[in-house]
């Protein structure tokens, strides 16, 4: 960020002298580097395809996600000739806003949504939020007006329920968090009194540590942790004579006792996890309709591709239309965003390390699942003080989300489940929908005893992505080994034939994963038609 | 919260109960620990005078910021007679926001706002958040409608500068906070293999405590820390081949040379400070206006009060009303809100004790001073992905807070400084705005290097509270001893006048201080009234 600026120019030659000898992975690091790969200028994204250089080239994209209409948004503008097979009745794929009377298909069930008409009523099955970090979805945000409002993703007010602590009884967020770093503190200033770290730390360094730790921690005068302000009060500070009374502090060894500390304790300090998150005001799917503005006349809807062929000139998809008719798409390219799961349903002429390779993926697809139900009334904020954030649980639910919008409003949707663990995310694609609702209430139960009296299987919507069509899966979860063995094959085009997604990224499960690999995809066929050309 | 639910008859009978064993603190006490103080229900709240109460009483309420407005819009549902007398031409007092146009007079200067029109353009100088649990002034956004956003306080984008530390180069905050996190656990591990917590840790305890440091501090398997995907990358995962670059860890020394820890560090976890934070959409005098719809006819503006004088029925205040004019007010009781510190300027038939103790108050208030300008681009968010929150200085300005709403627009209005320390918000106080403009923007600029090319003094806007008529001070800070020896004091009516306001609380600076306080004071009058009728 102490970068000089630079001129447009400069920095594009650069770019370019830097392209030359490293490829386009080389750029998109050297200009993240220089702070340059960000949302601010369109044009300081990767090298894309010069206007006209696409002109009598045809692609043909299958599924009109986020990937795909990333892939024809930017290849169209450059001339290329671009149309998009798209299997369902709408754009976006995994990123889809659930609203009022939308239908949910899964392989075994259909629901239709019962929530009633508003703003902020609506489930985000897929993708729900996004990272500050996550420039290049956001410059598209930006690009097409879309606009955005704070996701709260971490919330002191909010609840930790673990049957194997603290009785079962849901926790407050602010005391777990709180009095857990007054104990780190406690402990480490004990240690540093007993001279354990004299070989670590230098004397002013543990004299500043002492401070350190002291304010870290809330610690009193002597060190030790017997509660703070932090943590919170049974009776909050008021006016008049009410100074407040400080919560007890919970025990370490319950604390201790709980899994909280498995992740859930750190959440929001995950890379992606933590502020500021931001979600589309209106639905997530609100960046989907944006692009589809953009590429909505390349797309064909309900076109079901059943063959992929590579051809003397290039490749012919075949496919059945809306109206079941057979058809055959011929391009010179193909950019297939499909998850791996549903590629390996298609039959396709691809080489054999290549077959292989989707094969061998197979197991990689988290088979997450949600459940939404709107409330009857915004108890979590009346009764809790909860405006937005998560409760979380070591039950199959995992956490209730608190919406973070229509604060103050009649109704909300909360989300009662988003269960990413594959076992149990399976096990609950088993389940019917009302049979996952009313588990799902059960379960929240133990954070919100009154839980029921809100929420009923009547106003619920619920999804398992291994269930979905055109999905089976909620994401991909690459092992180590994977990586090293099956990823890199389907980072390279087989023939005419490039895959792009979230899936062929390091940021799996997120947007920014699936329209980075569509970029990456774009420039790789753009830097080939020009050797083509030359 | 795992209280049964009990009936509203039943709840309020317990309370009456509670009410009279032990006043009115007793029954705010319990409704608290019942959970039932929140914004769900106005009839839970403190115990409001019956309609019908307050016929043929009057009140004079002085001041028209939001204790004042409280009092009058609850004692006249009860019937009372109440008149406010506000010296400024608006309501609000301190509950302000300065758009682009308005006039900031202090005693020594005049401004008007330079900033462009449009929805988020404006700063609150005064109070700019709402914590979740201030459920009070929550409970009148929510009765009056007053539509409610996220305020961004934590932001892992953001950025530390300390010129003791790091060259003087501003550090992301993610660094920060995970850096010290990864050391603290990493010599808390060393601690316990060292054996040196065998007297504190059963055993078993102690295993779960290196599990549970290994999480908190992202420990290697051998328990050390050597960087974390929570601190960052200089090169972020992205698609393809990208898997992402850690940054280096920052030195744990350097880390404490620097005074980040000073409450900086934990800035957001403080209670009042911690997510989820609220603020009014198009600013924070939306409540001021709320209150005004509803009192608005019992204001008087431009009405400077001179004297205060006890009468044979009651009170009669002297005031200068707008026209200049010398008039008085009379009724049965007055409630004031002024600030102490303008208080003392007032001419008043108090008790040597009540005026003894005004005078030993005039030490506290903070000489808060804030800086807003509008920026002629969102580089926050455009070139370092900052979207709200707050970056720390050991300077001056001590901050900079980026909006927290108009994501991805044209512009927005960045607060360039928020003082708070008494002797430098004095000094900053004897400086001209444009001085004041300029040191924040130098400042700034250790930020933000490039901050100068998009704010300027033109384009800023100041206040320095110690300066304003009115208010002579951002807000009332108690030492401990003030708050056992002159406190309780001003608790107390002195005859027919109450005091009421923000500094008659322990959430001081805090308009949830000034509305509870009100509560209170209604809630006496009220219990008085009905005395005096008995």
């Amino acid at each position: 960020m102490n970068l000089p600026r630079r001129t447009s120019a400069t920095r594009r030659k650069f770019l370019k002298l830097v392209g030359r000898a490293g490829g386009t992975a080389a750029v998109l690091t050297t200009m993240k580097e220089l702070g340059l790969l960000g949302p601010a200028d369109a044009a300081e994204r990767p090298p894309l395809p010069a206007p006209g250089s696409g002109t009598g080239t045809q692609i043909a994209i299958l599924g009109a996600g986020l990937a795909g209409m990333t892939a024809a948004y930017e290849l169209s503008k450059a001339g290329y000739d671009c149309r998009i097979l798209e299997a369902r009745d709408r754009a976006g794929g995994r990123c889809q806003t659930i609203r009022g009377g939308d239908v949910v298909k899964e392989f075994d069930s259909t629901q239709t949504c019962p929530f009633d008409t508003g703003d902020n009523l609506y489930l985000n099955p897929g993708p729900a939020r996004i990272p500050y970090h996550h420039d290049v979805i956001l410059g598209y945000c930006k690009e097409f007006g879309v606009a955005l409002e704070v996701l709260v993703n971490e919330n002191r007010a909010a609840y930790f329920q673990d049957d194997k602590a603290f009785d079962a009884q849901p926790v407050l967020n602010r005391r777990v968090i709180n009095d857990s770093r007054g104990y780190l503190a406690e402990l480490l200033a004990k240690a540093v009194s007993k001279n354990a770290l004299d070989q670590e730390l230098s004397e002013i360094d543990q004299e500043r540590l002492m401070d350190f730790i002291q304010s870290y921690g809330s610690l009193k005068d002597d060190y030790t942790y017997s509660g703070a302000s932090r943590a919170g009060y049974t009776d909050t500070p008021g006016a008049g004579p009410n100074s407040g009374t400080l919560y007890e502090p919970l025990g370490l060894s319950e604390l201790l006792k709980s899994d909280f500390w498995n992740y859930k304790l750190h959440f929001g300090e995950g890379f992606n996890q933590s502020a500021t998150m931001l979600a589309p005001v209106g639905g997530m799917d609100q960046i989907a309709k944006a692009f589809e503005q953009q590429v909505g006349e390349m797309i064909e809807y309900g076109a079901e591709v059943s063959q992929i062929r590579k051809t003397a000139s290039g490749v012919r998809i075949d496919y059945t239309d809306a109206t079941g008719s057979e058809k055959a798409l011929e391009a010179d390219y193909a950019i297939c965003t499909f998850p791996l799961s549903v590629l390996a349903g298609v039959e396709a002429d691809f080489s054999p390390a290549y077959a292989s390779a989707i094969q061998a993926s197979q197991g990689i697809y988290a088979k997450a699942a949600k459940v939404g139900f709107q409330a009857s009334r915004r108890f979590w904020e009346d009764d809790y003080n909860i405006y937005g954030g998560i409760s979380w649980t070591e039950q199959n639910i995992t956490q209730i989300w608190y919406p973070s919008n229509g604060y103050h409003s009649d109704t909300g949707v909360l989300v009662g489940a988003y269960i990413w663990d594959n076992p149990i995310g399976e096990a609950w694609g088993q389940l019917t929908p009302t049979q996952r609702l009313e588990k799902a209430i059960a379960e929240g139960s133990a954070i919100h005893p009154d839980y029921a009296e809100y929420v009923s299987p009547n106003t619920g919507i619920t999804i398992a992505w291994g269930q979905v069509p055109y999905s089976q899966g909620g994401w991909a979860e690459w092992e180590d080994e994977q990586r090293e063995s099956v990823y890199p094959v389907l980072l390279e085009p087989d023939g005419p034939i490039y895959l792009a997604g979230e899936h062929l990224s390091y940021l799996t499960g997120w947007q920014e994963g699936a329209v980075r690999s569509a970029l990456l995809t774009v420039a790789a066929i753009s830097e080939r038609v020009q050797i083509v050309q030359a």
